[in-house]
C-alpha cells in the first residue's frame, strides 16, 4: 500500500501521508504559515470546542434532514474522541496564520471527516462518503464555526483562570485574617501616612481580587453569544431554516455552556467587542496583580535597608555573586508575565480594529493573545499563591516601631489641635528628630499623658475613633 | 487697602493677590506644575462635583455635630456657586500635577472658604473662622474627597457621551431601515462574498453601537462605588462616626447619582480598577466607532477607482491641487480620535499599575486622559451623527449591478451542486470573465432557468432560503 | 461697509466676516471638526514653519518662472508676518482634523492670501489677483506642504526640548560630584546588594539622559528629509521642472534646517517613518526619565519608614489631612507626563499603521500627538531640574550606618572564602542579627582584623579593588 | 550507581537526575518558574551567547591569574559544545522568569561546570573542582554576564532579520522594475487621485523596507555597548584590574561583534535603553510592513468587486463555504504578526520603565519579547517574499482603464485651466457621468485636441511634465 494518498482541491492535487487524518488544504497552511512554531494543539481547549461545535452541528444537520443520519452519527463519533482530546498531534496548522480561521476549520473538517470515514470502515480520502465541507463543515462557514469554538474554549480558560485567581483572594484573606493584629504604618506617595494594620493591607489585596473575578465573571457571559448558523456573513446562505437555533440549543447541551445566538447574525460574524472586552478584562487584573507585586516587593526590601516588613518565602538563591542574597522572584515573574498580558491586550486592539466589513481577518491573533495570556495569568496566579502568599510572615516588631517612630502619627492629633499647630509639631518633629510624644506631651503640653495614651492606643491606631477633645 | 494679603502654610508665608479667592496652596502648585497649560477649570463639571463634595461634607460635618451650623451653612453657599458653575477662572491648576490631587482638593477648599468668609462677611484670608483644611476638609482627606469628586463628575461625563452613541445608533437604525431594500455584495477579507443589504449592514453598525452603550452603561455603575470618609488611607482617621455613611447619603441626595459607601475603604482609597474598567470600554467603543469609520471611507472610495457604493456628505474642498476631489473627512477625523484615545488606554494603564501601597498618586494623569477622551468623543460621535451619517445616500445600481457581475454569488448553488463543482464553476468564471449563470445553465446546463430565477430572486438574495433540490 | 464677504469655493458660497483673514475653506474645517477645542495656533511653530514653507514656495515659484515677481513679493512679506508670530488668532482649526492637513494648509492659504493682497493694496477676498490655491499654494499640494511644515516645527521643538534634556543631564552630573564621596548601599531587585556611591547613582541618570539626547539627536536628523514638490502623490504634477530642488535649497536657506529633498518622492509622501522614529524614541526617554523619577521617590522615601537616604527640595504641603507631610510631588507629575508621551506613542502607532496606499490621512493627530509630548517633557524636564534635582541632598550618615549594618557586604569576601562560606556566613547574620564583622572576624576568626579594614576601607567600599587573598 | 546526585545550596540540598547537567539551582527555577511552558532551549542563539561569554570570562580570568590555566582549559571545552548547538535540551527554565536572569546564568553555570567536570575525568556535581559560582561565574554576575549574552544574541538575531528584509526588499524593487509600465490611478484618503504607475508604488514599498533596514542597523549598534566586569552593579566588586577590558576583548574575538565596553558600568548595568530602541524600531518595522500588507489586500480587493488591480499568488481555498473564493492570507497572516510585535513593545516599555535603582529585573521577559518578535517578524518577511510579493502579477488593463475613467486626472488641466475651473469640469463630470475629455475638449473647447493629447500621453502621465500653455 502506498504511504501516501492523492488529495485535490480547486487549486490542484497535493500527496497526503497516509498517516496524516488531515488532508490537503491543512497541508497548504502548514507550507503557507510558518510564524510562531506553535501548533494550535497547544490549546487543547480550543481542540475539543471544535469537536462540540462540529457535533452539534452535524446533529442540527440530522435534525434538519439536510444530512443522513448515519453520516451525522460517524461524525459525532469522530468528534467525541476529539472531544476526548485524542488526535492532538493532528492539529497542526500555525497559531498565527492567514485566512481568518480557515486553516483550522478545514484542519477539523479533515480530521473529522477521515475519522468518520474509518469509522464507517473506509479509508482516508474517500470524501465522496464524507466530505470535509459538503458534510463535516455542512450549514456552516469558517466565519461561525471558528468563532464559537473560540468562544467556547475562551469561556472554559476563563472560568480555569477564575480558580487562580480565586485561590490568590483566599490566601490574601487569610493572611488578612492572620495579620489583623499587626500594628503597622500606612504610606502614601512613599511617604510616612498613618497607622494601619497588616490585616487590613491584606484584606485590600483580597478585595481588589474579589472585584476582579467579578469583571471576569461579566466578561465571561459576554462571550456566550455565537452566532452558528450565520454561515459566511451572517445571511444564513446555505443554511437550513431553523438550523442557527438547533444547532445553538445542541452546543447548550452538549458543553453546559449557557450559549445564545445572537440576534443581529450580521453583526455578531464582524463583531470582536467581547474579545476586546475580556482582554481589557484581562489587563485591568495584570494591572491589579502586578500593582500587588509591586508592593509585596515593597514591604519585603531589605532586609537591612528597606522596608522589610514582610517576609516572602525564600525559593532560590538570588544571585551568582552575592552570597545569602534571596530576592522576590515570585512577583518579580508574575509582573513580567502581567506586562505580557497587557502587550497582547494591544495586539487584540490592532487586530479588533482592522477589521472590515463583514468580517475580522485578524481573529486567529486575538485567539493566540488571549489564549496565551489566560494560560501565563493563571499560572502566574497559582505560582503566586503557593510559592509566595502562602507563606508570607510577618515582622511585627519592625512593623510596630516604625509606627511609633513616625512622624505621620500627629494627623490624630489634628482634631483637638487643628491642621495648623499639628503641623507645626511635625515640622518640630522632623528637624530635631524629637518624637511627636515629647513635643506634644512632655514639652508643649498640649495634651495631657492619658489623652495620648487614649487616642494612641493600639485598638485606636488599628480601628481610629473619633476623639476631637 | 493693599493688592495682596499674607498667607501662610507650614512652609512658609506668600504674598497672594487679593482679587484670588484661591490662597496659598495653590498658588504654590501653580508654581510647580506647568506642564500641559491647561487648568483644571477646563472641565467644569469637575468643579461642580467637587462643590457637591465639599456641600455633602459641610453637612454631614454639620450632622455629626464637629462643625457648627452657621460654618456649614456658609461653606454650602459657597459651594452652590460651584455648582453653579461660578468662579470657573479661579481654578488654575494644571490637568497633570503631582500630589495625588491635592492640589486640586486644596484649590477648591481655598476658594470654598474665602467665598464662605464673604458670605459670612469677612475678608479673603480671615482663616480663623472659616479654614480650608480645618473646615471646608474636615473629615476629609484629598484622597477619599478628590476621587470622589472625579467619579461624579466621570459619571456625569459618561452620561452625557451615552447620549452622543444613542444618537449615532439611531442614526444608523435609520439609515440600515432606509437601506433595507438596497442588494449589495458582502465581502470577508477585501474578496467578494455573498449577497446582503446595505440595510443590514447599517443595522449592523447599529447593533455594534448599541452593544457599547451597554457596557458603558455598566462600566458606569462601577464608579458610583466612592470611598468619602476613608481619610487618609481608608481607616476614617479623623473622621467622626457615622460620617461615611451621611456623607454618602448626601451626595446621593444632592446628586441623584447612585452613588454607594465602598465596602472595604482601605482597597477602595488605592484601587483604580473603576477607571482601568472604564478606560477599556472606552477603548473598545473607539475601536468599533473606527472599525465603522474604516468601513464608510471603503465603501464610499472612488467615485471612479473604488467601491462606491455609498456617498458621504460633501463637507468641505478635498485637495489644495485636486480639483473636485472630495475626501471622507469627517470619518478620519474620528479614527483620529479614536486613536488619540486608544492611546490614553495606556497612559491610564501605565498610571494604575503605578499605584504603590495606600494610594495611586498617578491619579491626575488618569483623570486628564479619561476626561479628555470622554470630550473627545463624545464631539467625534456628535460630529459623525449629523456630519457624515445622517446624510448618507446608496448608489443602489452600483450595488445590484456588483452582485450580479460577481463570482461569490455561486455559493448558493452549494447545497445542490456541492462545494467541488461550484468551485469548479467559479474557477470557469474567473478565468474567462463569463458568468455564473452562462456557465450553470446555459452551458453546463447544471440546473434550470426557472430553478435559477428561484434561487436569485431579490427576495433569496436578501434573505437566503435554504434550497437544495 | 459690509461687515461680510462672499467666498465661494466648488461646494458653494459662504458669508466670511471681513476682518477675518481666513477664508470660506477654513471656515468649512472650523465647522466641521470640533473635537479638541484647541485651535492650531496653539503651536506658534508650525504656523511659523508654514510661513517658511509658503516663503520658499513662492521663491521658487519666482525662480520657475510660473508666479509673478510682484506676487512672489507679496507673498513672501505676508510670509514674514507669519514667521514673526504674527497673526495667530487666524489659525483656527482644531488639532484633530480630518482631510490629512487640507484645512491647516488651505487656513494657511487663505491667510497669507489675504495679507498679501492688503499688501498689494486690495481688499481680502479679492483672489483674482491673489488667490489662495493658484499663488499660495502653487506647485503645492497639502501632501508635500504639510508634512513639510510639520518636519520644521518638529525639528525646532526637538531642538528645545533637547536644551531641557541637556539641563537635566547637567544638574545630575553635578550632583554626581558633590555627592561622589557618599558611601551608601547599591540595591537589586530591591534587596541589599553591594556598596557604592550616591555620587555614582547620580552619575548614572546623567549617563541615561546622555544617551537619551544622542538618540534624539539621531532622530531628528531623519525628520531633515522632506518632500516638496512631491506636489499630490509624489508624481510632481503640476510642478515646473527643478522646483523640488529649488524650493528644498530655498526652504534650507530661509531655516537653517538642513533640510534635504527625499529621493523617492512616493514613497515620501506616504511615509510616516520618520515620526514614528521620533515618537519611539520620545518615548523612551519617557522611560528612562519616569524611572529616574520612580528611584528619587524611593530613595526619598519616608522620612522615618522609609530608605530616606535623599531629601528632595519640600515644595508644597502634601496633604489636607496629615500636617507636616510632604510630598515627592515634581518626580510624581514627571512621572504622570511619561506616561502620557508613552500613551501618544500608541495614538502614533494606530496612526502610521492607518496610513493607506499614497497618503496617510492621518498625520494630523501625529502632529498633534508629537508637539504635545514635546511640549511636556520638555516643560517636565525643566521642571525636574529647577524644582526637584537642583536642591537634593543627602543623608550621608544614614547611607553609611546603611552599608556597614547591611549583610550584603559579604560580597566582598567571596574571592577570598569562596561563595558558599560566603553564603553560610550571610545566613547565620541574617538568622541571629550579628554583623558579618563579628561573625567573620570575631567568632570564625576566616580573616584578620586588618585584612578586614583593607577590605572595608571606605576607598575600597567605593572603588573595590580585587583583594583575594 | 545511584540514579541521583545530592547538590546543595544555601537553602538546603536536593536530588538531581545523575543524567542532567544542570544542578540544583536550575532546579529549583524548573520549580518555581512554570509560565508559558517555553524552556529557554527555544532560543539556541541565546545558549550560544552564554556559551562565548562564559568561555571569554575564562579566558580571561585566566589571563589575570584568578583562575588555575587548566581548569580555565576545561571550562572553554566546554563553552565550544555550547557554542556548537549541543545539550541544548539542557538548558530548561521558563523563557519568562523572575530573578533578573539569575536562573538561566545559573543553568548556564551549573552545565558548564558538569561538562568541564567529565571533561576533566570527574563526574558531575564534584564542584570542589569546578565551581559553577567560583569557577564558570568569577570574575561575573548574573548582572553582567545576562545582559551580555543577550545583547550577543540579540546582535545575531537582528543580522538574521535584517536578510529577511533583504529579501523582501529586493523583491518589491524587482517588481518595481517590472510594473514600470503599469499606468494606474493614485488615491489618497481612499478617493481618486493622480496618475502613477504600479513600478512607481512597488518601488516606494522598497524604499520604505530600505528606511527600516538602516534604522535597525543603526539600533543594532547599540547593543555592542556591554557590561562585563561591572559584576553586582557596576562597581567592578569582585573583579581583578583590567579584567572588564580583557573579557570584552576576548568576547570580540571570539564571536566577531563589535562589542564595547560601557564607560559608565553603573548606569549600563540598570540601563534597557538599547532593548527599548531596538523595540522601537522593531515596532516601527512592523507598522511599515503592516501598511504595506494592507495595501496590497486593497490592491488585489474584488477580483469582481473590489480595486482588483494586482493578483497575489493563490495559495489556498479561502473559504469552507464559498467556493472558488481564494484570500490574501499571507499579508494577512504579516498583519497579524506585525501587532504580535506592537503589543510586545507595550510589554518591554512596562519592563523598562519597572527597572528600579541599580538593576532591571524585567529583563527575561524583554528578552522574551525581543527574541520572539524577531523570530516571526523574519518568519513573516520570509513568508511574505516567497509566497506572496515574488508571484504579484499585475491587471494592466484594469489599471488603465480606470485611470482615463476617472476624474481626477482633472488636476493636469490645474496650470492651464486653475484650479476654479478645473474644480467646475470636475463637479460635472461627476453629476453626469461624462468624461473629462468630452467636456473640457469637446463641449467647452478649453482646450484642444493636440494639447489634451500632449498632456495625458502614457509618457506624460507616468512622469508629469509642467504644461501650462
Amino acid at each position: 500500500m502506498s504511504e501516501f494518498r492523492t488529495e485535490h482541491d480547486f487549486l490542484g492535487e497535493m500527496e497526503i501521508p497516509n498517516s496524516a487524518y488531515y488532508g490537503i488544504q491543512t497541508t497548504r497552511a502548514l507550507d503557507n504559515f510558518n510564524i510562531t512554531g506553535l501548533p494550535i494543539s497547544r490549546e487543547p481547549l480550543f481542540i475539543q470546542a471544535f469537536g462540540y461545535v462540529k457535533k452539534a452541528a452535524a446533529l442540527a444537520n440530522r435534525d434538519c434532514g439536510v444530512i443522513k443520519p448515519e453520516i451525522a452519527e460517524a461524525i459525532c463519533k469522530a468528534c467525541d474522541k476529539l472531544i476526548a482530546g485524542e488526535y492532538l498531534d493532528q492539529f497542526v496548522t500555525d497559531m498565527i496564520q492567514g485566512g481568518a480561521g480557515t486553516s483550522v476549520n478545514m484542519n477539523v473538517n479533515e480530521v473529522v471527516a477521515n475519522l468518520a470515514l474509518e469509522i464507517l470502515g473506509h479509508k482516508k480520502g474517500d470524501y465522496d462518503i464524507v466530505h470535509p465541507n459538503n458534510h463535516v463543515n455542512f450549514s456552516q462557514s469558517t466565519n461561525d464555526a471558528y468563532p464559537t469554538a473560540f468562544r467556547l474554549a475562551l469561556y472554559r480558560k476563563i472560568e480555569s483562570f477564575i480558580e487562580s485567581l480565586q485561590a490568590l483572594q483566599e490566601s490574601f484573606a487569610r493572611k488578612g485574617e492572620v495579620f489583623k493584629g499587626v500594628l503597622k504604618m500606612g504610606r502614601t506617595q512613599l511617604q510616612d501616612a498613618v497607622p494601619m494594620t497588616l490585616g487590613a493591607e491584606f484584606n485590600g489585596f483580597s478585595t481588589t481580587i474579589k472585584e476582579d473575578i467579578q469583571r471576569l465573571n461579566e466578561a465571561k457571559m459576554l462571550i456566550c453569544e455565537i452566532n452558528m448558523g450565520a454561515t459566511a456573513i451572517g445571511t444564513s446562505i446555505n443554511a437550513p431554516e431553523g438550523y442557527p437555533q438547533i444547532v445553538t440549543e445542541h452546543i447548550r447541551n452538549l458543553t453546559g455552556i449557557p450559549v445564545v445566538l445572537a440576534e443581529d447574525l450580521i453583526e455578531a460574524t464582524c463583531d470582536t467587542g467581547a474579545y476586546v472586552q475580556v482582554s481589557g478584562v484581562l489587563k485591568r487584573i495584570a494591572i491589579k496583580v502586578s500593582k500587588i507585586c509591586n508592593d509585596l516587593r515593597l514591604l519585603s526590601s531589605g532586609p537591612r535597608t528597606g522596608i522589610n516588613e514582610i517576609n516572602l518565602p525564600r525559593m532560590q538563591p538570588g544571585s551568582s555573586i552575592m552570597p545569602g542574597k534571596v530576592n522576590p522572584v515570585i512577583p518579580e515573574v508574575v509582573n513580567q508575565t502581567a506586562y505580557y498580558v497587557i502587550g497582547t491586550d494591544i495586539t487584540v486592539t490592532m487586530a479588533a480594529e482592522a477589521g472590515q466589513l463583514q468580517l475580522n481577518v485578524m481573529e486567529p491573533v486575538i485567539a493566540y493573545s488571549l489564549f496565551s495570556s489566560l494560560t501565563y495569568m493563571e499560572n502566574a496566579c497559582y505560582t503566586l499563591t503557593n510559592k509566595c502568599v502562602n507563606g508570607i510572615t510577618a515582622n511585627e516588631e519592625i512593623c510596630a516601631n516604625m509606627v511609633m517612630n513616625s512622624v505621620g502619627i500627629v494627623t490624630a492629633l489634628n482634631p483637638i489641635l487643628g491642621y495648623e499647630e499639628s503641623a507645626s509639631i511635625a515640622k518640630e518633629a522632623l528637624a530635631t528628630g524629637k518624637s511627636i510624644h515629647v513635643i506634644t506631651v512632655v514639652e508643649r503640653k498640649r495634651i495631657t499623658q492619658e489623652k495620648w495614651e487614649e487616642i494612641f492606643s493600639l485598638e485606636n491606631l488599628i480601628n481610629p475613633r473619633f476623639i476631637n477633645s
